[in-house]
């Protein structure tokens, strides 16, 4: 019988009810290599046996990319990724407030001239001048400029 | 002398040098418990070697962090966390979009209106019936009403 990913690598016989076998095959040494310099074989076989069957597949993938982040970044591993995308959500919260905000202005302007039979000449004049692109963000970045919002009667939401 | 947590823990002497001693006190021992658990002594003894001292604190911090978050969750550890907000992303990402194509659609109507100097009666009819608000997302949350979109010509987005 060949012996799976896992057995070959620890040198052991491997048998018929290897825990390791039907997740780390042969020819795939370094998927049990990884685990095994991280958590250590008999620390993933404990884990093994306290996840249900079905879901062993799901807990050997997490392990695998776990112990590759870990791999790649010795001092912060997947937080480090947690971390990032936390600041991401927040960074795009912030983007969609000032977005919605801005919605809202428009909606209020566009329905007050709506409410009057003519648009004042000094109003367009004013608009015109101060032209209302200056404050569109056509890409996710967050290029919004305060400045400009705040100068034009705008309120000025924080990004930071 | 007083044993570190982990010391304490693996009933051994606490040398002077002992690796873990900064960053396991003896007054939090489930601290290191979890880290041993889910690592084994060893292990994280080999992975703060491999890092420099300065950053050892962050590493045992991540360590420490994962560890919890595979204890909680046996089957995705923290991969489940990195799943979950990379789909968050994903979401706010869309729902970014979405907004920054309403504000474009808005500039635009905004900017024929004060190309002209009237508005014209039938369009004013026609936006105070369909009123605008009913397009305008107060909330995060992701609630456009994809039909009123398509019914009343604005254009589709879908969020899916």
């Amino acid at each position: 019988m060949v012996p799976c990913g896992s057995c070959k690598l620890l040198r052991r016989r491997c048998r018929k009810d290897c825990i390791f076998a039907p997740y780390f095959p042969s020819n795939q040494p370094q998927k049990f290599a990884i685990v095994h310099k991280v958590y250590g074989a008999s620390n993933v076989t404990k884990m093994l046996q306290e996840v249900p069957h079905h879901q062993r597949v799901d807990a050997v993938n997490s392990l695998v990319y776990e112990a590759n982040a870990r791999w790649r970044d010795p001092v912060y591993g997947v937080s480090g990724t947690v971390t990032y995308l936390q600041n991401q959500v927040s960074e795009l919260q912030t983007q969609l407030a000032v977005a919605e905000a801005k919605i809202l202005y428009f909606q209020m302007k566009y329905e007050s001239m709506m409410l009057s039979p003519e648009i004042d000449t000094d109003e367009k004049s004013y608009f015109m001048q101060n032209d209302i692109s200056q404050y569109i963000s056509h890409d996710t970045s967050n290029n919004v400029n305060h400045n400009s919002f705040h100068k034009d009667g705008f309120p000025s939401f924080s990004n930071h």
